[in-house]
């Protein structure tokens, strides 16, 4: 199937100050029949982290052939790596600071060059934004339908984010915090395929009850659940559970397994 | 015409969770030459009357065929019923929450059906992001050219939102304020045609006067007009009048009409 | 290169109220196989000076025949004239409140009009959003291969933004912070040709040294560099310039050239 090439933008760039919209332009100029979708502009500033999980939410869910760029770049300028990248069918491009490690994680053999053919790059590069002058127009050569091989040599040693493990024993799983959404909803490292019938989840001192659904819950009160992300997830039924329980980033989680 | 099918989306998720762009991917693998808008991303969390509103101030300005998304879904996995309908030409897909409301009140014989049938959703379905899961799909599927009506059945009793009624007599006329906008504009529930000339806007204890533009008061008076969207709004000019005036929705406003 | 026409949007509006998505709208309506991008809605409200600097980072990026549409526009219904441009082969549709200064100061004889031909006007116009009802459908007639002279008459004199020129001397450079990015980058009035080799900078009683990048500078220290607009720019690394140094537009940068 000929897909109408698509390129998606990830970026911690706020859109106030035109920086999206100078990276649009340069797609644009280049690869006219391009669709751009906006994936965020609203990671927050340099939060790597953030961006990793975001796309991670979202990239195979485009069709083959999609180019899905991310720009969290708090390290422009200095000698950190571009990369580009072909897994399962998709195309990234990204600075190699992480924001690719859930990707990688998830994919079969990707395939990873650094970006450093300069013919692929606007004439003049800035020392503060590649996104403009080395992502945009990468993203546009390779939704054109040039390899990811062209634009450099393969690597093997992309940097990763430490992402936490989940542990699990018999009758009990340790997981943290990894992601607090606009809702306030605190989704943890555990899967929710650890979590079985019966098992009490608990969150500082206090405990939780699993259920499918929110509406399974009365509202104001803390339940868990596994969420659409297929990880267990703490919530407050028509509330935001970040503000209500105090939890931040790392805190742990707890999962008490029913006797089987 | 053959229009070029578009796709609009409303939510209140944001963008920085990657919600949005899961919606987008699972349209663009689906119907990968639709267009798609971001109408907004910013209702308030679980805001259905904002979300109402704001859609009602757009729908009918795009063409004949267009594919209206509204998931503002507080009740999402609850068994509150997803809808899809077609009226004056455009289709709707929303959760069955009164986010159609002022749609259904602005249209011809709608027709409505509940959306029911699991071919037409992606082959998991979470108990949380039916954004992703029902409402994105069925919503390609429209722009693709399938009927609502193959999506489930015909129903006619949509939750519908309880709209404040403006009254109206022979000398007065009394309404609330039903949304404040980014500019602090507080636009009532009084249509502009039941404010004839001459008419005194009172709002509290404060005394108003209609002004065709916002040019036609001083710097940082409020003023009354009839606004955008054909109803009557307070403002002030070059400021916030819901900050200046300390006024939020469900405000009683009261119009007093010229003697003629 | 028959390109395939694009609009940009800029405006001041945010997106929550409907009122950009009312815009897209028109224009689906009037150009359906016109593409949208959102450059930003984010820009604070009526801030003419910000959108005039955001529209200039990206407009020329953009290939040629691009519309480039921009309502920052606290006069709406005042006698202030709307114009459409033609510069540098782009076209330009904005309020004449200045929005425009940069693109017309860049560009080679521009050549602008006062929109007044009612006939590319939407049928009812408000008296306060000029974005739907006479911006957006110019935009998508423009886009439409329409002439932006047909719009009304030829005028030479826009209203322009009094922008702080920076004054040099054999030894010193002055200028002045003209905007402040999401990041807290302080960007000033100053050519980075005009800031030589071994150049001090001074904001406040701060001095600050000149570097390549922000990976030149140890984390948390306060930089200058030449940024991606060309322009001189105030820093701190892996932190935010404007709240650490409690700085605003309008503060006063000087720079003290090395003697050659």
């Amino acid at each position: 199937v000929a897909n109408r090439p698509r390129i998606t933008l990830l970026t911690d760039f706020g859109t106030g100050d035109g920086y999206v919209a100078a990276m649009k332009g340069v797609i644009a100029a280049l690869a006219p029949d391009v669709l751009i979708d906006d994936a965020t502009h609203d990671i927050a500033p340099g939060d790597v982290h953030a961006g990793a999980w975001a796309l991670a939410g979202y990239w195979r869910l485009y069709p083959s052939g999609t180019v899905h760029v991310a720009v969290v770049d708090p390290g422009v300028g200095s000698g950190r790596r571009a990369l580009a990248a072909r897994a399962d069918h998709r195309f990234f491009v990204a600075p190699d600071n992480g924001v690719l490690t859930r990707v990688l994680r998830e994919t079969n053999e990707p395939s990873i060059v650094a970006v450093e053919n300069e013919r692929f790059f606007r004439s003049v590069v800035s020392a503060t934004f590649h996104g403009r002058d080395i992502f945009a127009p990468v993203a546009a050569y390779l939704a054109s339908g040039s390899s990811h091989l062209d634009l450099g040599r393969a690597i093997s040693d992309p940097v990763t984010l430490e992402l936490p493990e989940p542990q699990r024993s018999s009758d009990v799983v340790r997981g943290v915090i990894v992601h607090i959404d606009r809702f306030g909803n605190l989704i943890t490292s555990i899967p929710g395929s650890w979590v079985g019938a019966g098992a009490g989840v608990w969150i500082g001192d206090r405990e939780l009850t699993v259920r499918r659904t929110y509406a399974d819950a009365a509202a104001g009160e803390a339940l868990a659940l596994i969420g659409s992300r297929g990880v267990l997830e703490v919530s407050v039924r028509d509330g935001n559970a970040a503000a209500i329980l105090a939890v931040q980033c790392g805190a742990e989680v707890t999962v008490r397994l029913a006797r089987s």
